[in-house]
């Protein structure tokens, strides 16, 4: 067959694209695999798609990734013969089944998925086999093992430390912003890479981009990190357990995400990292991820059990999250509020007493202070401005102003406020409409994008005052978002009428 | 943006490509959704892929479905707007919960299914689904109500009657081209229409297709079946409950086929065809779709609640399937053994008796016999040469050559066979092994191709005996499947060596 070279995204998987007369001369249909070979005898297996009219008889379109691991170009002849799944087809049919994994079972499935031979049908059965029957400790264990493997590595010839948090709160992104300077100020090493945002208004990895780089090279990682300390980088462009990247990009459309793959995607990064210490925050409440303290216990004896069976030390801070964390969700207003709070000494509790916790977490297993002092260490080292000092060593490192001023960062000019209706009580702040509003106003794409938020549980309120106030880069994206929060009203008023019935 | 109009089947989704800037500045990911608003203001809502480089920025890629409902052309200038789930995606998630689903529910999903609002991995979370949680009697019932719905139905003005089997045997194909016959040598209406293989090697579709042609259009298939009583057609294009298609498409590369599913596939095709009278064949034995005894009565009691809801008369026979069916299995050497059968009124007890027992159910639900008197009904129709003379004229009205002879029909002139290496006795002859092999030799597309089948358990070998023999079309084929025969072994024999360790 002759080669038709085509850039379709089809999920990253393999794919050719037959003729659907070639198709059935083969006997294949949509999703069945196919051994091309190319002249020089070079083969790969592929998954099958069928066209009536786009590929002609006798031609196979073929994607990027296929085209350039053969090494093929338009009009080269390849010969197609019908091929079986690989064997890792026949492990997740035993996790279907409810059967437990050994470690080279888990391995060959993980490298599969990584070299694009299960196609999304596939990895979407094997997660969901994983969400219905779970996964013992030694089988995360071995997940997190093959995702390393199957990625690239980074080595410190020192101890490296890490903060971590499983979010879901809006307004969380920033937090890491405060507590990796002050880990960083008194000489630990805390390399940290962080994600962009997946439902969320903003993920670390974008709030940082508003003040500086995020994506950089394995060595200028290494090479930065032992200048300043400290890092906020982006994991994404590194490789570090690409299998989870692909884990992910398919339970986003189905919305499935199972515990033991969580705990897999979080442990393998740091893995790779060669991170040893490690604090987890896991927050709790209303609209998280771990919505009551009983869950989120849960999900903290795993992490332990898992990351001692991994060497890294670990401890695990359940935090309060049934609010937004601070006073802005999106990307550059969340990047505002951690420069002012670093700059000034001060800002919402929820964000900087959270960010010293975990950071005086980090002091206690470093040994630099006895437990329950790490806190008075962080605290000590914001108040005397050393953390902002190393913060703007960090930003310049990564290319970015130092002499960044809060009220330069641009946030979006186009601006809706919503007040009180009533003189009240706050009630309740929803953290999943927060988190919509800030979304359909564009965050985390739109870097100016978000949600500026008054008003916390508990606050008196004056007929008048602002509860929320929307910040939108685009027009149209403010009105949609001005129009989801008067439907969903995330600041609850004592004697709002919830509902009426009909 | 720019319209670009693409032929690639995605799977039948509604599908629209993205250039990768454009999907980041929407925030859009892989299977988002978009609304595509056309300068008529008519809109469709589609999943979103995401290219690089075939799309331009400005441009949206349109599969031909879409393209079609929109009516628009190459060129024309389109809106794009995100767009949220369908309200069926929250009863997916509430069946992956473990919940019940209403009727309007399972409508819903329904309808999104055929209408391609749902991706094929949201197809499949809602097959893993059920395939973990199984569906209630009523939920299967609304499925099939829902099925039939969503498709073409043929009504009959008096009395059908059906035999169907769930299959999974190799041989079972050619049993339908015996017992339609002689039902409807009485009179009886048995339009009965069946479905292509898809993963043995014929179905009953294929194995007529030999004989005649199979497909045609809903008011050819009813003044055809008034004229012979009985017809044996494929029912893939009449769009008989399409949701099934859809279902099995996804089904197939996952390998996951709840049975709930499967008795709503069976049915929900019998009420579209206006079926009264059902008789239900479920093959029992090591290698079928019910390995056990204990499975297949499940089963059984599954088929008559459901059927009883739907006002069809049904009775179930459990068969015995532990070896193949006849003496064959792939589309022509089935349907040579078939006519042979009918023509010289003798042939593998396996089939024939097979097919005069479910015939004769027929005639005891009709109350042609009393019960228990059935089977000697049809064995004097069968004797009397009327259900040959029967098949002729169905043969006729389909198109086909009613004075075909067994050895004009054509099998692959590529063979071998494989031959008892010792004196010994069969002791096992194996399903799977055989299914594999026709379809190695290139059954169920290369009509020709199958596998001969001597011996059943029990028979008697000398040394030298043929024990299968491989048909294909083509040499590459008979190699592949031949190879796989000697690693297969499907004829076990006693004294057989099974396995050498290591």
């Amino acid at each position: 067959m002759k080669v038709k070279r085509i850039d379709i995204s089809l999920g990253g998987s393999k794919v050719v694209i037959l003729n659907s007369k070639d198709a059935d001369k083969l006997g294949l249909k949509p999703y069945d695999r196919v051994k091309v070979v190319n002249e020089a005898g070079k083969s790969i297996t592929a998954l099958v798609s069928i066209t009536k009219t786009f590929i002609n008889e006798g031609e196979i379109g073929v994607v990027k990734e296929v085209g350039e691991s053969l090494g093929v170009k338009d009009e080269d002849e390849v010969k197609v013969i019908p091929s079986a799944h690989p064997s890792s087809w026949q492990f997740i049919r035993k996790k279907l089944k409810g059967e437990k994994l050994s470690r080279n079972e888990i391995y060959y499935i993980v490298r599969d998925v990584v070299s694009g031979e299960l196609s999304e049908l596939e990895i979407a059965t094997f997660l969901l086999a994983e969400y219905f029957h779970g996964m013992s400790i030694d089988e995360i264990v071995y997940m997190i093992e093959a995702m390393v493997e199957t990625g690239v590595r980074i080595e410190f010839e020192e101890t490296a430390y890490d903060i971590h948090s499983i979010g879901g709160v809006p307004g969380n992104s920033k937090v890491a912003l405060i507590e990796v300077p002050v880990v960083a100020a008194t000489g630990l090493l805390i390399p940290k890479t962080s994600s962009r945002a997946i439902t969320s208004p903003a993920g670390t990895a974008d709030t940082m981009e508003v003040l500086a780089n995020v994506s950089f090279k394995a060595d200028e990682i290494r090479e930065m990190a032992l200048k300043t300390r400290g890092l906020l980088c982006w994991g994404g462009t590194l490789g570090l357990a690409p299998a989870d990247d692909i884990f992910i990009r398919v339970e986003h459309p189905i919305q499935v995400d199972p515990p033991s793959q969580m705990i897999a995607s979080i442990l393998a990064k740091k893995v790779a990292m060669s991170v040893k210490y490690l604090v987890v925050d896991i927050p709790t409440g209303k609209g998280t991820k771990a919505p009551t303290r009983e869950y989120s216990e849960k999900l903290a004896r795993l992490f332990l059990d898992v990351s001692e069976k991994l060497g890294i030390t670990l401890r695990c801070a359940v935090t309060y999250g049934g609010q937004p964390i601070g006073y802005s969700a999106g990307p550059a207003l969340e990047a505002r509020e951690a420069i002012e709070a670093l700059q000034n000494r001060r800002g919402a509790m929820s964000v900087i007493d959270k960010a010293l916790s975990l950071a005086g977490l980090i002091f206690e297993m470093a040994g630099l202070e006895v437990r329950g002092k790490g806190y008075d260490l962080a605290k000590e080292i914001f108040e005397s401005g050393r953390a902002w000092e190393k913060m703007k060593q960090i930003i310049e490192v990564q290319g970015g102003d130092p002499n960044i001023r809060p009220e330069d960062i641009p946030v979006g000019d186009k601006t809706i406020r919503i007040e009180s209706p009533v003189d009240s009580y706050v009630t309740h702040v929803d953290n999943t409409a927060i988190t919509l509003i800030a979304r359909a106003a564009g965050a985390p794409v739109d870097k100016g994008a978000g949600v500026a938020i008054f008003v916390k549980a508990g606050h008196k309120v004056r007929k008048g005052d602002p509860l929320i106030e929307i910040y939108a880069e685009r027009e149209s994206k403010l009105t949609e978002a001005y129009n989801l929060a008067l439907k969903l009203k995330p600041v609850t008023l004592e004697g709002m009428l919830l509902k009426t019935i009909p």
